[in-house]
């Protein structure tokens, strides 16, 4: 699927603001208002037919009533792949990287993408297979975030965890298990970090290519934390290390 | 709502272990693995009923069938209120309390119960009106961490806030807007941790009662975080300090 479509005023501002060229269709029903006018005026700005039609036809295309008169169908952005791994990055010198192997909850993928661009992570790399699409559910969860974030859409996370060591990243891997605690790491100034599924954590092979693992130390009273709280954690502590 | 029906083999499993007294009914639809053994196995440790029962009575009991066999009707657990807040904490000398101001959404309450355990903290003071109901969507996304918590349920936050400060507690806010920041802060042994709803945030009159307020730095192209992974972090940072 290329295309998918995305409802709320908030939701449709925002990529009418900062990316109308995604826009295949929008859908409005109301005009008579501050909200009206504004999304109005932003589709003349970049001449996207915004004549009004019927409530109802946009609840039928929904399949619920939860849009606020405002809905966008609109192409998927380009995501990068895994032979941009390494042009794209080997430049940087300090530098985040987020590796999600096989998240299936599109809520937490777009928590896990939010809290990345809210780190100023560099890339965010996801496995095609086994992973939730990105999905209207993930644009929403994501608050728009997979709009600005460089995304790298790969078939083999394992070779992709090598070419970033290939151009001096230090790769952590998340696990629960692990001996070494996140409170008590030194950050290298290039590092990735990977991050496993809640059921199964990281897989086997990829968790072996991984540098080094370590948790965050938790109450023996919880098995673990929400995938993407855990992942904002790590995400917070790596750029308040980077900054200090 | 006094009650409500948990399923899936690991909620069912933890209750029986931890709380059989919560349990009203036991549905189960299968007995002949390993886990309808366990499960049988604990009901008959605490005298309960667990006569095998047809699947698609389960279904039609959860309205989905996605139960693996096991579902549980239970009692809600009983919760604290205000005038217990100071009997029950004035003693601590080191502790960390969390205030969740209108939290209305139930997977992100949930998610800030079962990190609220993950971090021990002491208590959880919910305002009753205006926030997410614990239900069953709460119970499954805090993995059960409700049952293992001291939730306060209280009318008026500001009181209790009053209280907490009564008995020496500092009261900190979580405010995008805020000067302070959270990486710089030097927490008390005995601090209180507000948040507020992702739209509105903390309430005015609340805010106006806490002691200070203190944010997570963000890139700008982001305009907050997910709620529950701004209170991830917090409780994390303030776990940290307690520490060491």
């Amino acid at each position: 699927m290329n295309k998918f479509i995305i409802s709320g005023y908030h939701a449709v501002e925002s990529i009418l603001a900062n990316h109308p060229e995604l826009i295949v269709n929008l859908f409005i029903s109301r005009s008579e208002d501050k909200r009206g006018d504004r999304i109005r005026s932003l589709a003349k700005t970049s001449q996207i037919n915004s004549d009004l039609i019927d409530s109802n036809k946009i609840d039928r295309l929904l399949g619920h009533s939860k849009h606020q008169g405002f809905a966008a169908e609109i192409t998927k952005p380009g995501f990068l792949s895994e032979k941009d791994v390494s042009p794209r990055l080997k430049k940087l010198t300090t530098s985040r990287v987020l590796i999600l192997d096989s998240i299936q909850d599109p809520r937490n993928l777009g928590a896990c993408l939010r809290s990345a661009l809210a780190f100023e992570f560099d890339a965010v790399i996801i496995n095609k297979y086994g992973s939730s699409p990105i999905n209207e559910h993930v644009f929403k969860t994501s608050v728009g975030a997979i709009l600005n974030l460089d995304i790298f859409y790969v078939t083999n996370l394992s070779r992709s965890i090598n070419s970033l060591k290939d151009i001096g990243y230090w790769v952590l891997g998340l696990d629960g298990n692990a001996e070494g605690s996140i409170s008590s790491e030194k950050f290298s100034s290039k590092t990735a970090v990977v991050l496993g599924s809640e059921g199964s954590g990281i897989r086997k092979l990829v968790k072996e290519n991984c540098d080094h693992l370590i948790k965050i130390p938790i109450s023996n009273k919880v098995e673990s934390l929400n995938i993407s709280v855990a992942a904002g954690i790590i995400m917070y502590e790596l750029k308040n290390q980077h900054i200090n």
